[in-house]
């Protein structure tokens, strides 16, 4: 069993910024101008939020909260970029390597297919190399994301011990 | 890390046919005769949905809407068995064998329990024998869901290099 | 293709309990004392059971409904822990054995971080060992979650033949 691979799942949940608004759009560690952006804090880029809450997952290191929790002013200001890299950086110190990442994402907008490989191409950078896929969808209409009032990222990994 | 295999997320949501109209409801490549069916152009079928957008996530080939958009009309009338066989087929292109496909309906009906075997042997079919399984939960009335707007399937997928 | 593990999903979604009912909380195997329950008839484990949903989802036996229904009174009573003990004992008979269980919580409370290890000690007790990791998010306000009608379990494991 020892030699098995751990497969893990996250989330993650903003609300659209207020029309008009300033704020930029991130998603997949790729800016989108012209796109209203997100509520918050952060750069507020599901697709690698997600990202990151499914390799803790996996690695049983906790969530984004725990890790970049409002007890570390240090990541205040972090980029999705940013946080997967120091997930990575856990997991490489756990003995643990990355297989592969998957997001989707469910949204109304924007269009990723025309951004898809340069979201995918830099997720992966960011985490050292490894095949990282994104993915979308929509509601058909239904609950908060089909309101618009905010969009979701799902994403799983799989990791297996350094071998 | 090139042995290891690849998993995958997917979604498919989508909004119940108005009352009285006339559609049929598939799932899973099963028809549920006298059952309310699905709003839109395709066959509305969210478990084969879900299993596609999850086999093109492990595989980084895109989404449902890259594969079968609007600008491919010859997909247009696609059956949910359709697409999985179209899914596959480029997998096998891409040198990628499918482990498993796993999908969660969450619906408030119809009841999956009695046609589970059915749906599960017509999606592996689709897929060319590989094992595929269905499971149900609802909402516990709360969302959309249990409103009776939509239904939701999410699925999982796990694919590897073939070897 | 027939040594490569499976993967699996799940979800579990219950309603709180009206407020100032006397309902406990369970989580991951984990009572909450103090916190507003849920509602119906179970121990409303949305950890436990998402976990249940995403085992038998990987080893293709069904889910929570068709192992656990109301056709089960014996089981009426069944705590998380009964349940995940369950389950295992399934898939130990089908000849699999467990790789890793991962849950993401989607709820505004209870703070999760400092109970986690007891809740994943727990969880990976009742499943006789096995690594299980459990993280949580918000929705940021927006959904059932947001309006704290409900939360919600989603669950990923991965399951392979014995031997």
């Amino acid at each position: 069993m020892s030699t098995l691979p751990r497969t893990g799942i996250g989330t993650d949940i903003h609300a659209w910024a207020a029309e008009g608004e300033d704020r930029p759009l991130w998603l997949g560690c790729v800016e989108f101008p012209g796109e209203r952006g997100v509520a918050g804090h952060s750069d507020g880029d599901v697709a690698a939020h997600a990202a990151c809450n499914a390799l803790l997952s996996a690695a049983g290191l906790g969530d984004l909260g725990s890790v970049f929790g409002t007890d570390r002013p240090e990541m205040a200001g972090a980029s999705g970029a940013d946080m997967l890299r120091h997930v990575a950086g856990m997991l490489d110190e756990a003995g643990l390597v990355i297989g592969n990442v998957a997001v989707q994402l469910v949204a109304r907008r924007p269009k990723i297919g025309p951004r898809r490989a340069e979201m995918e191409a830099a997720m992966s950078a960011a985490l050292g190399g490894v095949p990282v896929s994104v993915g979308a969808a929509t509601t058909d209409g239904l609950g908060f994301v089909g309101r618009s009032e905010g969009l979701v990222g799902l994403a799983t990994a799989l990791v297996a011990p350094r071998g």
